[in-house]
């Protein structure tokens, strides 16, 4: 029953967000486009609100644009995206890349606990957070230490674990992807901030494979930082800009590393020294691409008007769909579900491994017409978003790559990485 | 014979540029946009680029648009404003802001000349190069002194004063503003960079108010290191991402601070320790912001067809004509002339200072549909951009504020100052 096309499309005409779908510009109905979790797709009202940014904003107004909407972008987009993480409108704002502003709050956060010098982390965290705590650790001579926690399973790392590699001593900084991006195992956020804190230090949270599609509760959660982007789930464009989230009591406390211009207080005093705006304005540093900034709203607005429930609620049926259709067509193949199998344990996106994993992506492409992605060494990811991804969707995804696997048509490819996937 | 308007027309008329303002989108004829040094103008084909960037590319290929053009962006932007800025397309690349750039080039060079604890810069430097230059000499715990040269008239600032103020046996990095964004000072960039060389410091130039006005020779003069901005002559839209230039033989000395997954050697590895990429790749940092990215390429083909040597040629004319204007009709009101006098001293900005500029500003542009731009306390800004800007506007712009004078049409606006010009 689960197994026919009908029972897919049964679902989808049940589905309470059935019509978000139209808010996208979809043109090839064949296409089966499992990336949302990578690039979210496009809005058709962000074409709209770019042709006005471009002729009517930009064009005729030119510099005035900055005194008719663009200067306060970054608070006001800050604002929208707060009540899908959990927050209030004045503890986020939209500024730089995931990296640069993961790099401001690591300092800050170092800064503003500076008598310890314990990082924890964990190895299969997403390579530019590691990266850049890398970067900090080296600058600063290496009077921090970086503890790694890793994952016996490669999939997910238990609470305890990560609450056993804290020195309650010494530890400045946990900071963690929320919902891990090859896996897609989600921490339970509340439990490793409590242990953080009785342990003395901050907590930094990376939501970028969270934000549009599981529920954050940062509040609640008592969290003190947070950055994400904006370009996967919430559907703002390709590099969109990132957001950033300080704990209400913390902002006053904390200082941007990168000291800006569009952080300073009344910046259009252009003094000589540098003194911090208030609240979240202070971790803003250059001029925002504005153009980028504007692609952002419409995906919010949509996801806004879905509700983070009903689309965790579709987004739990849709992932137990793939692993029930997973399991049926794909695990006689030998396909390994590299994703939790428990709902609340999982993100939106599911990972399939399998020793040809790269050759069986490229194939899903070339011959299927089937975009999901390919993570290293052995992970094909498969993004639902539930705004626009319809159980047909999951359907043919799953009975396109049965018959890859049993037509072994993955064969014909070469075993070498393409450039980006 | 200047004072009249049909001296002007001839001009325009003669003007061997004259056709590039077609390119752009100018709707209101009436309106003189005198701010191009703040935010350019729109080219006519980037609306049809973004048009493309969101229906053919983001909408119909979603992800796939990184492997079809998006991921080289930043090298293949940069190698195109290379010619603009004398240097070769391996040894620019398109990021951040202008801010985080800067930044990552700060610390680059202290890191890369660690022995030495002087930074050189200069009272009037653009706010977002001192604000950041504090918080990295804070941040390494006054390590390092920073020797601000002073202005003595706020127009010009001698190399002898800048040359003075290095200490040979300290001083670590000399980083100035090419063209003051106040008073459109334009450094000696080869004696400066020379002086400092022999000081045993790198050098950092900042060209944000030279590129695209102002032919700048980083190669022939053996720059160290530059940023800049594409928003302002360079027409790449508000808040359009920066560039940043590494002299290629500094490449592989120099370590990016910010250590994000886009400048990480094999990136699509996603191995967990960080290994810097070869050149220019290094000193990317996050998921660059394709829209802003994909406007900017328009502007910057726009001003490699006019040529630089013409660009400049015509911007000399025009701001020698826009000082003749200001001489006749302006100085009588008691205005004064804030940029250096003679041509070879400056940008493509004139500013123009009066005790009640602030108030002028707003009339010109209430009253008289002038748009020049304020700069706090008392410096009205005229910037030329002569890819676009005609004798026409700046007849009009004096003239009109003539009127404004000689009207006292300033009178009735308040002295607080706007939010942003």
């Amino acid at each position: 029953m689960q197994f026919t096309l009908s029972y897919a499309l049964e679902q989808d005409a049940r589905d309470p967000l059935a019509r978000f779908r139209d808010e996208f510009v979809i043109e090839d109905a064949d296409m089966i486009y499992m990336d949302g979790n990578s690039l979210g797709r496009l809005p058709k009202r962000t074409v709209a609100r770019l042709q006005t940014a471009l002729t009517e904003e930009w064009g005729k107004r030119v510099v005035r644009g900055w005194n008719e909407g663009w200067y306060d972008l970054p608070q006001r987009l800050g604002a929208k995206i707060a009540p899908l993480i959990g927050a209030q409108p004045d503890e986020v704002i939209v500024a730089d890349s995931t990296s640069v502003n993961f790099y401001k709050l690591v300092i800050a956060a170092l800064d503003a606990n500076a008598t310890r010098h314990q990082i924890v982390t964990e190895t299969v965290n997403f390579p530019t957070d590691s990266y850049i705590l890398q970067g900090i650790v080296q600058a600063r001579r290496d009077a921090y230490r970086l503890t790694c926690v890793s994952s016996e399973d490669g999939i997910t790392i238990p609470t305890e674990k990560v609450v056993a590699a804290m020195d309650r001593k010494d530890c400045a900084l946990v900071t963690l992807t929320h919902t891990a991006f090859k896996s897609g195992y989600v921490y339970d956020m509340r439990a490793v901030t409590q242990a953080a804190h009785e342990a003395g230090a901050l907590v930094l949270w990376d939501l970028s494979h969270s934000v549009g599609s599981v529920p954050v509760q940062l509040n609640e959660c008592d969290a003190d930082l947070a950055v994400g982007c904006t370009y996967k789930y919430l559907n703002g464009g390709p590099g969109a800009p990132a957001f950033l989230y300080v704990r209400r009591d913390l902002q006053e406390r904390l200082m941007n590393p990168i000291q800006g211009w569009f952080g300073q207080k009344n910046q259009f005093d252009m003094s000589f020294e540098y003194a911090p705006a208030a609240g979240m304005t202070r971790f803003l540093v250059g001029t925002p691409p504005i153009l980028s900034l504007l692609a952002i709203e419409g995906g919010v607005d949509l996801l806004l008007e879905a509700g983070m429930e009903r689309l965790r609620e579709k987004s739990v049926k849709q992932t137990e769909y793939l692993i029930a259709l997973w399991e049926h067509w794909l695990k006689p193949f030998g396909v390994t579900l590299n994703s939790p199998r428990e709902a609340r344990w999982r993100g939106s996106h599911v990972s399939l491994g399998h020793a040809d994993a790269l050759r069986i992506d490229r194939a899903l492409i070339e011959e299927m017409n089937v975009i999901p992605d390919f993570r290293y060494p052995d992970n094909i990811r498969f993004g639902i978003a539930p705004i626009y991804t319809t159980f047909a969707d999951i359907f043919h995804a799953m009975e396109r790559m049965r018959r890859v696997l049993e037509e072994k048509l993955y064969e014909k490819y070469p075993t070498e990485r393409p450039v980006v996937t």
